[in-house]
């Protein structure tokens, strides 16, 4: 059992530490892992990115707690879900939609039991009132279904589209992580001995098979050369496309930052010319 | 059983890393929860803050490790104290004063006693030569009253003044979050119906009645409007006031850094002015 | 039993919450102790120094996993090694040279046994699928001959050289930590009444005693006077040389930063003169 956390809150000012206090009372020795406090002040577009990558790798009894909420005191329900991954607790805003494209849930619920919030809640810190203790009894064992009706049109948010042609795939750049490596809707590929097998990850595109040798990627006027297979095999400081570590074609470069040296930004249009 | 660890070390140097090293060999599995490594370099007063906001949502039997300590190696006294929310373990420089106003600890000590140390003292890291191992014996078991001797005149800060009259009400700015929402001194609010009930937080005027909707916040020559509920009440972009999650009036921007939109900064005076 | 994790990778992105994810289905109930996740991209050095602060303070049952990899997808080895202070596994890129010249491993072997990693490997994330579920593995029970074959030529990084002579001791910044103290390469000192004891910590020098009033300590051209024993001696914003927490001739600032005024940078040269 683990409560992994993934918020916009920062490191700075206690808001994390107090929901572990919470979650502590409630489920005590439950160790916690941070996913990261630090996605973008309400970016539930990037939260749904992060949670897609990071959720799958952990046991199936844990719970994951996420707090990327910019409707707090609003009506946007407060819910939770089951996955193949663990319990997921968060505000209803389409912050699990990639995840659950994944994988659909099992039952999602709305948090509406009041035995299982705090006694007093606030108008800004549901994370606090709501989610958190709702997160710790599910971890101690209170079952779902005890938390509120089930909710069976949580929102969601459109996935990201890849435009497969004969000659061309392209989508938009849809993360920019800490490296400065551009991550792209284009994936999921695996490697099959010299070529590359794509599996559509969103959507539902038929896969297919590419000859990374007869490959150019595109960025912004740029050229990156056929698609390698790690970042040794540019020098140090040039710039690559290769595929990244969730199977999603990523623009990089060797030792350095692919997002400062070639300008990228999220929402630029990469494109896999098929030669 | 839980230890949080609030420090200025910030998270980039291995120094809250190597606590949790010292504590693991005293207190094995005993599980750590981050309040926050990035209080600002020795500000006792924000450090003092967060900790009212964040330790009274841990479970009694929590021990709270605190090292934002501009007096290390000097005379200042390293101390622990029982409050109702565990036992918090720091230096004497006034960093407990806003938690022991809201609730007395039963016993202050020092920590004299140099079994409960590590056999070298340096000077300028006494959380890892001897707060982090007061911490992990009291987390083991070993009472506070085996530290050292009782202290009865522990060091405390001025409490943020909060200046009531007649037509209005008035503090300072107290903190301003990550998200950039400014947090005053006035406070603790709570709403009954459609009225906000003010219990001081810090001082001992006498808790009054106000009425939202006769009232109008100000700051820096803004006119926020009445005091709303939540920030959705408000246009995104639109500046309001409100109650935030501790109760103390809060000044905020919808989905957007208050203190960057209305230039605040901790010490800005806030005005309700009654109608 | 704890993991320690240091990594490049910062908090931004989820990378370390995937890791944490993967150790708790391999070693659930296992507590993770962050050193830093904030080792500069790529910087081996600089994390080797931190590892040297860190784990020392571990308990020997500790396991440190440790993920600074600009080699990752070549061939560089993934290693694991049994040292005083626990098990270590990482890259073998010399992350651990200055751990090793402290105290010397007892075995160290190649993570090459597929058992024990997640079925693919992806070229980007051996952080993922090699070296967080060997970390796991470890902390499990599964004994470190059981991961591949005895490495005996490690990659080691040249140590940090102190030039010693009659009237001088000098050595380069190693490290600037997040309060702008300068760490220097002229250590360990210890205090012996009024007199230092030099006991260096890389190399093979001869230990010597070092009488503080009759030092003075010069860096760019700035006199900082002889080597105190707290900040305090100094008035607040003022330029000091004392011994740091890991024995290290540091420069700081009282109540400021080091760094910052006096301008200072990693490989600066610094000076003790010997009157």
């Amino acid at each position: 059992m683990i409560i992994s956390i993934t918020t916009d809150f920062g490191t700075r000012d206690g808001y994390v530490g107090t929901m572990m206090g919470v979650m502590a009372g409630i489920a005590p020795g439950v160790p916690f892992a941070d996913i990261t406090q630090q996605i973008p002040p309400q970016d539930v577009r990037s939260a749904a990115y992060v949670l897609w990558t990071a959720i799958p790798y952990f046991p199936p009894e844990s719970v994951h707690l996420v707090v990327v909420d910019p409707g707090v005191g609003t009506v946007r329900r407060p819910i939770a879900a089951q996955t193949p991954w663990g319990a997921v607790v968060g505000p209803d805003n389409g912050v699990f939609s990639f995840l659950w494209e994944a994988a659909s849930p099992s039952l999602i619920v709305e948090l509406a039991n009041s035995a299982y919030q705090r006694p007093a809640i606030s108008n800004t810190f549901h994370g606090r009132d709501i989610f958190s203790p709702a997160a710790a009894y599910i971890a101690a064992g209170v079952p779902l279904a005890e938390f509120g009706p089930e909710v069976t049109d949580p929102v969601r948010l459109p996935t990201p589209a890849m435009e497969i042609n004969g000659t061309s795939l392209s989508a938009d750049v849809l993360y920019i992580d800490h490296f400065g490596n551009a991550i792209t809707g284009i994936g999921i590929l695996t490697w099959d001995g010299a070529l590359l097998r794509l599996n559509p990850a969103f959507g539902d595109a038929e896969p297919l098979t590419i000859n990374p040798a007869r490959t150019s990627v595109r960025v912004n006027g740029l050229d990156l050369g056929p698609i390698r297979r790690t970042y040794g095999e540019v020098a140090p400081g040039m710039q690559l496309a290769l595929i990244g570590s969730e199977g999603m074609l990523e623009l990089a470069v060797n030792q350095g930052s692919g997002a400062a040296l070639m300008g990228l930004k999220v929402g630029d249009r990469v494109e896999i010319v098929l030669r």
